[in-house]
């Protein structure tokens, strides 16, 4: 798109509107340029700070009109650079709209904002009894979970983003505010604009506040560990206890290097073999009714070391670890980056593509850690690498390459829950093909100047929608 | 839009191209043009029985390019008109394209055709212990249910259609085949399209191939009903059993007029009180446990004369009287005929809600029954109506504007279920505001020419997004 950036005019109008909360300072720009994962450092020309809706509306309406790009950042936690303002202009740090605006605990529901993390959601909700479920490993902020569609290890029970939200305020990138579904538990009014902002990577507009479901704290809670033979015979329990039906509230898989990267990182003492990581939600006689039936279904596959973590203290613990998979596996590399991958299979097909990413990283020379939330099909493999070394990085795209062409073959998706960004772009037409034009369609017609995180999610192409003529 | 329709220049082409699939006789348009409520016969102007996707592909290209209007006809049991071809044009009959393309038992999904309905596809899925469990009333087709964002009595459990279609296959406007999501149980790769043309109502596509979450059927499923002092017992009973957490397969209120209904249409012999139809669905143990629960709660609210469904038989007659609602209702007024409404409001509101639409039809003189899936907040006041009465049809006309009002005043929606077609335009800029403008910027990036299913959903109007110039 031709328009002309105007950054220069833009600045100082954004001044008077912001006053010190649009800042320009080296280390800010710095700061919201970094990434946690192997993208270079790509500061934008400015960060703005704003705290309420109405200022958002006019930020947007600003650069709008001076074709100015508006990224929006929450806890830079995404892992394919969603977040880093590649074509400059605003940073648009939501980490001052972070309050709990309200908790309706009879409906089972919160309307937050959207800079407020996971976990300090969580602690505010506590005294209710009520716990908000997604949890990717990250502390990511509820916004940045919405805009990639994030899951994470109860996506498996009690669903993804997805099925999480319930209504959005969103403003456009006119700085129009507009409200998306409603409290109401199900709608059939029209469409589903919720849906579509959800996953959309801050593309077609700035999501400023967000109706959650809620769903109560168990009654009973109880995690355990326990080792496999093979990552094959770890999938293979997994995939019959899905197709059993038990609610499984969480069953993550962790292959040998993932494990030695526990032992490493966070100081554990597991075997360095094959795992899988449980945790069963419900009353005290459904919870002991889906142990004794997973227990069952486990032994078939040479399950053994069962280690129960039915405390507070030790299933908090558990789940830390494994939400430090990220640094657990950056940390075997040289580099110390990690550079993640994330796709998603059909169940059937879990063990297939899981061992088919082993064998790819043998080949190629590369440490890969396999963790997934295999109860989902999704899985990653996280390569340590260097980013100074071209060798290790051209292997690594090589081994990203056929895992996508893997999860595709298999009737996947190349990103499970992680997103597009910058770095699953190359996949996009392999993945959608011609429903790739009605994605431009619809990013041509709610954001006419590209401002909104422009460079994102869509690789560069036409729209073809013919008219007949 | 002030494209020219060429309906004449478009008959003899689809002819060629579809021979005797393409039908303009008298009888079969005149079919085509009836509804279950009380829209006047709008017969299109011709019909056309596609047997592929590839067929569609065409007649939409064809269609296209005469600006000729293209509405998809399902099962015909669409409460808001959608399936009539207002503008004329093709009414496109997909009661050919009726297959189940696979079944992927180890998934849990099945791939069928949009014609199939959903009680055909549960036959066919019997031999697997598989079930699909959205049900509305009627034995709808599953490609109307996905268009209109159908749900029943199970989604308070199973979710609606909204939750139950991993991908779809559609035609675009310009004849374009797309394919949306895929076959594994989540993804973050891109706009979600599947969500966009679930509850479109064929406005923007065609949808010629849907993926289906499938559910293994309970092992153990038990059913029952109870009978309470008033309605705001039985809703309060209902809320509190849903903020309890306990998983219902099924909760229906029936108020006294709907009891009195059944006892007419369907020989029960219910006291004329207000109930609940209830279902567990569990292992033996959890269902016990739930139903235990559930009787508690019940009793606190003065419950009484308890009935079990626990035979198949026994459960299928329960169901039935309750999906024969519709003609229940119908059979109460002079005209034969029912003006549905379908509201979702959230749980906390819900006697609130129910109340003020019983006040408000003793205030008008109507007789209206009440049902809903009560642990979604949804719920129908049926109007009994005779179309020739131009009184009564002003009064319904006044009840459903004061219950839409009740609906949004207390954050809810105008439809739950039902969706908006022709009779609730009137109500899209009431709920949706702002929104609206970037639902019609997809319609009109989406479908140039206004072909398919125009004059529905979208009320008119200008689409309004500054460029900022």
């Amino acid at each position: 798109m031709g328009e002309m950036r105007r950054i220069e005019t833009a600045l100082p109008e954004l001044q008077a509107l912001l006053g010190e909360r649009l800042v320009t300072s080296e280390a800010d720009r710095a700061l919201h340029g970094q990434n946690e994962t192997y993208y270079p450092v790509t500061p934008p020309d400015a960060v703005a700070y704003p705290e309420n809706t109405e200022e958002v509306s006019a930020i947007l309406r600003l650069c709008n009109r001076h074709a100015v790009p508006v990224t929006a950042y929450g806890a830079a936690s995404s892992l394919e650079g969603q977040h880093l303002a590649i074509q400059g202009g605003i940073s648009l740090d939501m980490s001052r709209m972070g309050a709990v605006l309200a908790v309706n605990a009879e409906d089972l529901n919160a309307v937050v904002q959207p800079g407020i993390t996971r976990k300090r959601l969580n602690e505010e909700l506590r005294a209710t009894g009520l716990f908000f479920p997604v949890d990717p490993g990250a502390d990511a902020s509820i916004g940045g979970m919405a805009a990639t569609r994030a899951s994470g290890t109860t996506a498996v029970r009690y669903g993804t983003m997805r099925e999480n939200i319930l209504a959005l305020e969103a403003v456009m990138a006119d700085g129009t505010v507009i409200r998306t579904g409603s409290r109401a538990r199900k709608s059939s009014t029209g469409y589903d604009l919720t849906h579509l902002l959800v996953g959309s990577e801050g593309t077609l507009g700035i999501i400023t506040e967000l109706t959650l479901r809620l769903q109560g704290i168990p009654e009973a809670i109880s995690a355990a560990t326990c080792r496999f033979p093979s990552v094959e015979d770890a999938v293979n329990c997994v995939i019959l206890t899905i197709q059993s039906g038990l609610p499984m509230a969480r069953i993550e898989l962790l292959d040998e290097m993932m494990v030695r990267g526990f032992n490493r990182y966070s100081q554990a003492d597991l075997p360095e073999e094959p795992h899988l990581f449980l945790e069963f939600h419900g009353s005290p006689a459904a919870v002991a009714e889906q142990r004794d039936a997973f227990g069952e279904i486990a032994t078939e596959f040479g399950a053994d070391g069962w280690k129960t973590a039915d405390t507070t203290e030790e299933r908090n613990a558990l789940w830390e670890m494994r939400h430090k998979a990220h640094y657990a596996s950056a940390a075997f590399g040289k580099g110390g980056h990690i550079w993640p991958t994330d796709v998603c299979v059909p169940i059937s097909h879990l063990a297939e593509a899981v061992l088919q990413a082993q064998r790819d990283a043998k080949r190629l020379g590369l440490t890969a850690t396999i963790v997934g939330h295999v109860g989902d099909g999704n899985f990653h493999a996280g390569l340590s690498v260097d980013p100074g070394d071209a060798d290790e990085m051209a292997r690594a795209e090589e081994f990203t390459q056929a895992l996508a062409e893997t999860a595709l073959r298999l009737g996947g998706t190349v990103s499970g829950e992680h997103g597009i960004g910058l770095g699953k772009q190359k996949y996009m037409t392999a993945e959608h093909g011609a429903a790739l034009a009605y994605m431009r369609a619809i990013k041509a017609g709610f954001d006419p100047n590209n401002i909104l995180n422009p460079g994102k999610l869509l690789p560069p192409g036409n729209r073809e929608i013919s008219d007949g003529s």
